[in-house]
């Protein structure tokens, strides 16, 4: 039996806040921190590992955050989620995007429907299109292959898919299956979608319009400007454009479009690149059998949170110590640091899907919570990162945890020796570097070069970043979000924090205002 | 005579510590927020205002800030400044940025030399070089003319000279002044540069080198990238090369590069875009009398920031209220959202510019202080953020004041009307509501959908996004970091924060390491 219970009720909650805390740089130090370092590591499927020995735990503290795993029923919530049980209950909705990548646990039947079989289904139409597409027989009305595909989407329908695209192009480039450049408007700035069609070939383009309710206002309207210009061409747009959305919306059935694919209420935007929202896309980028292989990395990854074992479970491990820095240590944001440039856009992926997930004041029944949730989430590639914001993560009146990311080898193979060493072995030498120097600092009588250390860290480490990889890299952090949702009681999956916004948006455009907004909207020329 | 003070000794802040603070859901609601609205609001220079009707504050701490401008001597500090003092003390370094665009206050010779000369002459320089190689005077061996520059550069070599391209490229586009591509290089990730050569046509490349000291790891590694790749293809590389670089590095005199323009020490990379770092790729790309209006836009800015008077003064009203937010009201991050997609990375920029300025926790005599300094700075051009993390600063549990910009225009003139409004009055209507969102929030008995309100926020808006526009938006922030780290009694021009990292890395890479190191340095295959 499941009990939903706020965090400050369990008795390992007000344990970890009695524990001993750790002092960092001293654990990290010398033969004991390469012990510790070596030990606390964990596998997370396609061959990544997540290494947590710059976390400020220890084996006391993980005993009680494996306590506190068991208290809330982490393992037993995660098994009712994948089992179909109305885990957004604000909207009312199964959470099924695991199942879009493998089948964790029993047969959902919703509608009268096997969700497996039928996110399947979609991905199997989505496959035959792209092999079509690819292939020359389906085409322009000259008869001329598309050369670019162009997603048409905000939100999750934009920055999963456009941080994967760009997580593979290069990658795509030098193994052979970049079959099409992809391109993304998303913005209702006229500018975004204006900006991107004077770049690329509009005559041999697919756009594929994305959004599950087929009434989101900035996607629509991005449509209707991409429609004219493909009129001013002189081109059919009904040939130019497919559609991903829910069965029930005004674009399922249109005949504006070569084609529609489906998915459901039961994938929230922000955990929509495993279905048909990055698969259209990334199929078309990269060919089926890719995005077959991101999939299957994603399942391996979710594999690994099904582990009981707290210390066997990297995305319940990440979870939990960042519950404890939160809200025992009191740390308010997280930076994302993956170096690889490749990854230039997770970081603002996982913004979304974090903060928007995790960023309420209400537990799962709409009652306040007495503790702090969801952190800030903010990150850029490293080694750039270091030459902005590091200054602040070393030296700063804030501690802020940090999430490496990093791979032994490069995707595209060309490198340059200097000084005795490539350039990927500088990359890797600098987040070494920069892990220990913020765990451990460095005194100096001059307090203006002294670094206190004790500033946390952890590192996933991948062979390359592949489609596997990245699947499951993706997989990893949907699956710590969840687990921190149910840490904190909260529903993961709605967003009524973007409602009023819509609301007052419309009685701008209607005219229908007074005080502050009446003078903003004539501020701003509306 | 000035004093250098910390913040906490002065009796204005003490003051303000103890003033009345201010509902802003009450102060915004009604014909009292709407009055708000419009007295709120000072010019910026090139057409711009900074409207803080949205920020915490009412005419009693408007009169404290003023007494504390006073008591921290922040128009004395700032003319300390422009007229050559050492600011920079740690590294005993004036701090000449703003003499890139104008002559504030006296002259200021240094080295035998008089800065402001020194500066404007190698803009002079640089444009010439630029209108010669847009008048194919300058070509590759074959004859033929440049076609993309490309910027080799890390850090504020990059982010900023990046963020004001992509600023400029759709506005140049259509009004005929994108005389070259511009791409940038600028991790030590191999792929990096692998990539962006993938994309361009190296034959038509002018590469930029910028590099101050002439010694920037990753900087010199991506030029041996590109002079391999430039050999490869059968080029001299010395046909491709410009350095912008200080007159004492390697890189002054070497025959490596058709040209070689200077920079000095006065001027820190997060604030070197309007000096050469900016000027050679950005004349070339968009033309030397863009970069004019450019620096034109920052003067215009960088005057009223001299204003003495608070209310007249919007980088140090927007300074000082941010420190009100920060240190009286305890909020840890600011955000930056542009509703604009052509400032899609100038959130970036000021993420280096604000917390590599004021991320330290020592004042400039380098002793400790007593409180919190500069934020987390983090951002997303709108409405895309809306679709992401705008749930958590809607309802999450922390508080996260926002600094919105918009524009009344678009810089394409492209756009499509649709449900009787274009994309840019959607664009301008869905900023005006989150702001009112945001301070006024929306009661509701199911709280998941209540707003608490009290988000404070201000906006800057334009008439359009213009190259004149875009230098006083970048002036404005340039001055409102300044402006805090005189408050907080900083070294806002140094960065001792990134020297340990870097230390250590070169440890990794000579193998000399032990513990942690060793073992990371394993797991990562160096």
């Amino acid at each position: 039996m499941i009990a939903w219970k706020n965090m400050d009720t369990l008795a390992s909650y007000q344990e970890l806040l009695a524990a001993d805390k750790v002092d960092l740089a001293a654990a990290m130090s010398g033969e004991n921190g390469a012990a510790r370092v070596r030990n606390y590591t964990v596998p997370m499927g396609e061959g990544l590992t997540f290494n947590y020995g710059a976390r400020p735990v220890d084996d006391n503290i993980l005993d009680i955050l494996a306590k506190f795993a068991k208290e809330q029923q982490l393992t037993e919530k995660f098994a009712a989620l994948y089992n179909g049980d109305v885990i957004n209950t604000g909207e009312n909705r199964r959470v099924l995007h695991h199942m879009c990548r493998g089948q964790l646990g029993e047969a959902v039947i919703a509608d009268g429907v096997d969700k497996r079989e039928f996110y399947v289904g979609e991905q199997k139409k989505i496959a035959e299109l792209a092999k079509k597409v690819h292939a020359g027989e389906i085409t322009n009305a000259a008869g001329e292959k598309f050369t670019t595909v162009v997603q048409i989407g905000i939100g999750g329908s934009d920055l999963g898919p456009r941080a994967m695209y760009l997580a593979l192009e290069n990658w795509a480039k030098v193994t052979g299956n970049l079959k099409m450049k992809a391109a993304f408007i998303s913005n209702v700035d006229p500018d975004d979608a204006a900006g991107v069609l004077s770049n690329i070939d509009i005559a041999h383009s697919i756009f594929v319009l994305v959004s599950k309710s087929g009434t989101t206002l900035e996607t629509l309207t991005n449509e209707s400007f991409v429609k004219d210009a493909l009129a001013k061409a002189g081109l059919d747009a009904s040939k130019h454009m497919i559609a991903v959305t829910s069965e029930t919306s005004p674009l399922a059935k249109s005949a504006d479009y070569l084609a529609a694919f489906f998915m459901d209420d039961y994938i929230g935007g922000r955990y929509s690149s495993t279905s048909g929202v990055g698969g259209a896309v990334l199929s078309l980028a990269f060919g089926p059998e890719v995005f077959a292989q991101f999939l299957d990395g994603a399942a391996a990854a979710d594999a690994t949170a099904k582990n009981e074992a707290l210390l066997s479970n990297p995305a319940m491990l990440d979870a939990l110590i960042g519950v404890y820095e939160r809200n025992v240590l009191g740390y308010p944001c997280t930076a994302v640091l993956p170096y690889s440039q490749a990854l230039s856009r997770f970081p603002a992926h996982l913004q979304q899907l974090d903060m928007e997930s995790n960023g309420k004041s209400v537990n799962r029944f709409g009652e306040p919570v007495d503790y702090v949730t969801g952190p800030i989430i903010f990150g850029e590639p490293g080694t750039n990162g270091q030459h902005s914001f590091y200054q602040l993560l070393h030296q700063g009146t804030d501690i802020i945890p940090l999430q490496f990311v990093g791979f032994k080898n490069s995707q595209m193979g060309s490198d340059v020796l200097i000084q005795g060493s490539t350039s990927q072995q500088k990359l890797n030498a600098n987040v070494a570097a920069q892990i220990v120097a913020f765990a451990c600092g460095k005194d100096d009588t001059n307090l203006n070069k002294k670094f206190e250390g004790g500033r946390p860290s952890s590192i996933i480490i991948g062979q390359q970043l592949t489609p596997g990889a990245l699947g499951a890299l993706l997989a990893h952090f949907e699956n710590k979000v969840m687990f921190q949702g149910f840490a904190w009681n909260l529903n993961s999956f709605d967003q009524e924090g973007v409602q009023l916004g819509k609301v007052l948006a419309k009685k701008v455009l209607a005219h229908d205002t007074d005080g502050a907004l009446a003078v903003y909207s004539e501020l701003l020329n509306i």
